[in-house]
């Protein structure tokens, strides 16, 4: 039953499903050790990584479920098969209200699938009214873990081998790009884990996990517009738990972080990997909350902003800032690189790329301005709320 | 004498002046043994570096040499001194050269050096008439290399421990991207490297190499400048080897390989790293001979495009092109990836990525067109001349 596709040697990597954006790249994987649990710290080091890839096939419709087998596709009831529909409820939701906001423009599908289970939808709209480019994208990954991963990680008896581990992947990733400099560029993304519980070591359990997060990326500050997002973050966080939005607020100001320029790429908003160690529903429930947060937290700065009549240097500044996404995301991003080197489908993994971008030499914004404000908050993140 | 600064460790990249581009980071490093001499393959696989880096200091003006001790800036007959000499004066020729046909902007100058000693001057022209963007930038660099590496290199025996071996690095690089989408893109790089020879073991020798290449960029094809560009190459490479040329083509070819799009970024030229096993006085008259055909390969070109009418589709090609060159030296360059990683003067960096570029989704030229000509001969390198 369970498909197991060839397994090649690839170049040490990051997990896509602990990444920032690009996270749905529809690969199959297998882990090594240091990828399969790392710490929740944010270490940034390469993790390596044996991958093997199936190659994607064009489908004409979307299929009801990307899972596979009689059994997971009839469930309705496993984490799994809930996690998927809320993700792929989140997609029609956000670009529906997206299209709505755009006033014009449409999303185009892209629907594919892999031979031996799993799949994605990528939905981009490009050169609307409102959104310079607009890419928000699910998928389903089926991929085999090496034994020494999992044994490793869950302190499985040295005497026993467990053979291979299948696990599960979905997840939603997201990136809005406005073409008004004083709109901001918004990323999301949540995804879920989970492994099979290893047939041949009795007693080692399955293991699950969620990740994920929501961030804001303006070239200009309006105080109003981020407190009003960070605000909508904690609300979904408090729900939960008090600790949440304070630690995956500062999780989100480290994970994106461009270190060659010792500055973030944006403004923050919450991001958290590897979470684990709470209730299964609860997570579930929070990870749900967090996908249905985007609209309020983000459409209401849209409508403000969207029409502001700006000028050729404003443009300039906001072109600056994209190549600032660019290099983050080229450089840095987990589930970028990952899926670059792993060979995703590229067109899923680089829709988070702006239309444009735009790179000066030694530029420096004239102290006091409005563009060394948003800098000297990229470069010393601040408490908003 | 011999500078040591602070050494931190440092994650793992490849040795900048074995890159393609931006090779002239500031920086002091030292090597650990799968940098100090690797395969003269295109290896791109990451490769342990232990690096220490001081911070550059900006000078009011250009010192006469960037080589260091009195021995050593008085010595007008060793190939280090007549590599910067020949460095600098290239450095020269190509910013007049280029200001006289772009007929108006100037070259903005940069100079800095190292307490430790080396140094770099940055020139870039920006917006110009003909360019958008032009960097040309020379750089000296002292560094440590650890004894293990100098040993596993040399195959001294292991009886012997060397102490650390103290190297020499030098450079010119350079990314010219014109505005006009029917004028190529240039970058040349050219490097030279020399180890003293360890003092504490006997009869260990000193090492040295060359490194460096010239490849154009175009947007579009127009045989003919591809043509002279690459019969130019040519004939610098046949003044002294009948085998350069067709054995540093195809290294361009390779080297200059986005993997993750299955094509090159543009239509190639020459590239060599660690040539070492021809007389040292050649060589210096081979890279010496390369950096004097930049002007005549490129300029006539130039020349000949830089005002041709073209409409938005054309310049939006060039912007879709631009960001795969992006993209290569983002992810790919050996370079560009070091520098970044390990704190050089990131703006001398980051002066090899263009003004401005763009990123559409799934973007397919038409079968048949300019384009996708372009296109096709990226992906299927050809043999020009």
């Amino acid at each position: 039953m369970m498909h197991c596709a060839s397994i090649v040697s690839a170049p040490s990597y990051a997990f896509p499903f602990l990444s920032g954006s690009a996270s749905t790249t529809p690969t199959a994987i297998s882990l090594t050790k240091r990828s399969w649990k790392p710490p929740p710290s944010m270490a940034k080091g390469p993790v390596r990584a044996t991958v093997s890839i199936e190659k994607e096939t064009p489908e004409a419709n979307r299929p009801e479920t990307f899972l596979r087998g009689v059994d997971e596709a009839q469930s309705s009831t496993s984490v799994r098969a809930r996690f998927e529909k809320m993700i792929r409820e989140a997609q029609d939701t956000v670009c529906s209200a997206l299209e709505a906001a755009d006033g014009g423009a449409q999303f185009k599908e892209d629907v594919w699938s892999r031979p031996g289970g799993g799949g994605g939808i990528s939905r981009v709209l490009q050169d609307g009214a409102v959104w310079e480019k607009a890419g928000v994208n699910v998928s389903v990954v089926y991929g085999v873990m090496p034994p020494d991963a999992y044994r490793a990680a869950k302190g499985v008896p040295t005497d026993q081998k467990p053979g291979p581990v299948p696990f599960f992947a979905a997840g939603i990733s997201s990136v809005l790009h406005p073409k008004n400099p004083f709109a901001p560029t918004l990323h999301f993304n949540y995804r879920y884990f989970e492994t099979d519980a290893p047939k041949d070591a009795p007693g080692a359990p399955r293991q699950w996990w969620f990740g994920g997060g929501t961030d804001l990326t303006p070239a200009y500050i309006f105080e109003e517009d981020v407190k009003h997002f960070h605000s909508i973050q904690k609300q979904a966080c408090d729900k939960f738990e008090p600790t949440f939005y304070p630690r995956f607020k500062k999780w989100c100001d480290d994970y994106f972080y461009i270190k060659h320029r010792g500055e973030r790429r944006g403004l923050g908003g919450i991001f958290f990997d590897d979470l684990n160690d709470y209730d299964q529903e609860m997570l579930l429930s929070f990870a749900t909350e967090c996908a249905n947060s985007v609209i309020p937290a983000y459409l209401p700065i849209i409508e403000k902003r969207k029409d502001l009549p700006f000028n050729d240097h404003q443009k300039a500044w906001q072109q600056l800032r994209r190549g600032r996404y660019v290099e983050f995301n080229l450089v840095y991003d987990r589930g970028t690189t990952f899926g670059l080197k792993t060979g995703g489908r590229i067109e899923s993994i680089l829709v988070s790329l702006p239309l444009t971008a735009r790179w000066e030499y030694d530029h420096k914004p004239e102290e006091g301005s409005e563009e060394w404000k948003l800098l000297d908050a990229c470069i010393n993140p601040k408490e908003w709320i």
